[in-house]
């Protein structure tokens, strides 16, 4: 059984020992969750993986077995080991609820504890993060291609292991999918967990009418059959015909047909004529085969295909286009007895330098209620609604005002001391607010094709701090 | 804490059902696992997971939480929640060795068990073979383009979810890489566990020298610096040299540097100068940042830039460039009454096809020692050395004879009713085993493009038993 503390990379473990030999383990560090680059150049993306960080946190322990292991490392001294026997996450989390629109370089999470500790979580943090946000981004991707027709994940074979077909499915649930194919995430989560049948179940019989059959009989009330093992329009839809009438006669109700195989518009399209003629109009038709947005798009749209449900699986349980999340948990500050002691990191690569300090984001509306932008500021700065004036960093001259300007905070406590501060939203709830925060963005910030670039900027007195630094460390170093 | 039983798609739960309620849970079926496309285009993929689907079938079990969930869905009787609550994999199970290189299309394992048990367990088998072997086959891509150089693996944050950052990182290290930085590997396979520094280290820092010094101190036989924090030529190396100078007169070995950005071939050489003049000839340059086996080749043959070891995360741990292994899992032959009876699916799409009965497969190789065809035979013939004619099954005209062939049967039985036949190999034996396969290949087979396509072909008595099927299927559905 895996013990996930010592899911870290090895670094964290010898930095943090570092410190703790040299006497910072009171310093108080303030690490920052952040990304560069939505996935398939999107306009946004999804936060995701916030329950199982705090999981993670409030649960982390060091076993007997683990201290062992590192023992053995010969790297470390007692006195460290038996900080880690008595290991307790008790720093602070800020947080962005789960399930918020997000943007490339504000911080998504900021996680306030002494030196030690803030570093010896960040690789299970940026795993939940990275894996959970990027799958909600892509699922979403393809929700929203579907047009308010159903979408079920169907991708757990296709998955990079257990986890990835398990909050994978999470995250695409979060996004909008119906439900998914795997059975677990009925009993962890309540999801709604759905099927039809494999093309071995209809071989395993002498004929696919007797295969029919007896699934129909076995159930009656729940036959959704897939009709592309030998012939779609030849054989599986009029097997399939001849089954529904008789169930029908019998007083239950067909649920419909999923083709997997050949041309789905046109298949699709034949198909829902044939059941049209017989009377089955309620049946629907689901398909799948390696789907994505733009396919359904074009499935839906350009070929006006009459398709009710996708099952989607490995285009989106590996978010096959853009695969990499690249989430990172960078040090914004120090607090040495009490005094907050902004840190930055520069770099060769302008996009690699990070926001120094203890910071804020709020959301700014515009007057009909849309999001216009986001405001990172440091905390200490309070954000009123009223007309605001921002700027880009890099081009100062570019400024905009947002009259009056609703503003929200984003970065809300969530643990205070490693403690709960209120119990986390359910998964319907996060689901729930998802809708609503998207409903907030306009429509260029949602499409596929060079969307409008959402504005983050940062307040006047962050980006005269981030400039003070950068002119600082460039001195020093 | 996860209980992997009911990760499974919730049809082979209801299928499984059905036969079961048909009285068909003593009919004996084969199922095959293959894949159709070797990803990124290569030669060939390579074969891991073995191990932990042996574990899963092994341990295999419903709780009683796992079966009241089921119940709760208000399909399934008392009688098969009863034999769930029983369940004990009772199967055969045929394989390749892990670590085996493999090609489209060939059974890859045959599992033998009755019909509802091989469906109860298709999805976790699935899950496991193709995402191990993803992960293998695109990893050793890497491993061979750095001709001898350590690659590192460092992409747990990037990874899709815990489990994919723990066996991504088993299949990797299989596949050749030195070690990984994800801890737990170390515990679970005592497999080398590798960090450097973040750059957080740096920044916490008042200065990047006294970051250098301090790390330096807790281990000084152990210092591998991170230099590109402020800049990497004009402070990161010359701080570096510095403290490795002092690390020398006290009598340690200082390790070397790693660069995280920029542009890496003009760093490393810039920095090999530095080191070298000042006399630290022994100290190795490692590089990191989005590597992947093409960066890789650029660096180092291309521009001939003097790296010692590369740190290789997300685009390893992803499978970037193409992260779905579309392996499958289908059914060749049931058995009735000690009856063979063989199975088919047929498809408009000819590569969908499968290829029916219970079969093994051979490696036919050459007077030199090198493979050349693998034969995909039924189970009852016997190949042995000599002459062997193969012939291409869509056309058949194109015929080669491989003379004085040696032949070897790549499916072995390694679960016999449910026990294990003889002990699994160790992670250190499969990656040795994986070695020697390599050494089997032709180079046409190994470059990354347009590699040599390696023959897979059928016996002439399977290839008649697929003709009389298909024809036989077209006329009855």
């Amino acid at each position: 059984m895996v013990n996930n503390s010592l899911v870290t990379d090895f670094y964290e473990l010898t930095m943090a020992y570092s410190y703790f030999k040299e006497g910072r383990k009171e310093e108080i560090a303030y690490f920052d969750v952040f990304y560069r680059k939505n996935p398939d150049n999107g306009g946004f993306a999804i936060f995701c993986g916030l329950e199982q960080i705090i999981d993670y946190l409030v649960n982390l322990k060091f076993s007997e077995e683990d201290i062992e292991f590192l023992k053995s490392k010969n790297l470390f001294d007692e006195d460290f080991l038996n900080y880690l026997r008595n290991f307790k996450f008790k720093g602070d989390v800020y947080s962005f609820k789960e399930g918020s629109v997000i943007f490339p370089y504000e911080p998504i999470m900021t996680i306030r504890a002494n030196l030690v500790d803030a570093q010896i979580v960040e690789t299970m943090i940026l795993i939940q993060f990275n894996h959970q946000s990027l799958i909600a981004t892509k699922a979403n991707r393809i929700v929203r291609s579907a047009k308010g027709r159903k979408i079920m994940e169907f991708g757990a074979r296709r998955a990079h292991g257990v986890d990835s077909s398990i909050y994978g499915a999470r995250a695409a649930y979060i996004a909008g999918c119906a439900g998914t194919s795997n059975t677990i995430l009925g009993k962890m989560y309540n999801m709604e967990v759905m099927g039809t049948m494999a093309h071995s179940y209809v071989q395993s019989f002498d004929s696919e009418l007797e295969a029919f059959e007896t699934y129909a009989r076995t159930y009656p009330n729940n036959a959704l059959l897939l009709v592309d093992s030998y012939d779609t329009l030849k054989s599986g839809v009029p097997n399939a015909i001849k089954v529904f009438k008789k169930l029908k006669e019998e007083g239950y109700k067909p649920l419909g047909i999923r083709i997997d195989s050949g041309d789905l518009a046109y298949l699709s399209k034949q198909a829902r004529k044939m059941l049209d003629e017989a009377g089955l109009e309620e049946c629907k038709i689901c398909v799948s085969n390696s789907l994505d947005e733009y396919l359904i798009k074009q499935l839906i749209i350009e070929q006006e295909a009459p398709i009710d449900t996708f099952g989607v699986g490995e285009r989106l349980i590996c978010a096959k286009s853009d695969p990499v999340f690249g989430g990172v948990y960078k040090l914004g500050a120090l607090e040495k007895q009490g005094n907050i002691i902004p840190k930055i990191k520069l770099s060769d690569n302008v996009s690699k330098m990070t926001n120094p300090g203890f910071k804020n984001v709020y959301r700014l509306y515009d007057e009909e209620g849309y999001a216009k932008a986001d405001l990172i500021t440091l905390r200490e700065e309070h954000i009123i609604d009223g007309d605001i004036e921002i700027f880009d960093e890099h081009f100062t001259y570019k400024r905009t005002v947002i009259k009056q300007a609703k503003v929200k905070p984003m970065l809300n406590l969530i643990l205070k001391n490693g403690q709960l501060v209120e119990p986390l939203p359910t998964l319907e709830e996060i689901k729930q607010y998802l809708q609503l925060e998207l409903k907030t963005l306009y429509g260029e910030v949602k499409r596929f094709d060079n969307p409008h670039i959402y504005y983050v900027d940062l307040s006047p007195k962050l980006w005269d701090l981030k400039n003070e630094l950068i002119h600082k460390y460039k001195k020093i170093n």
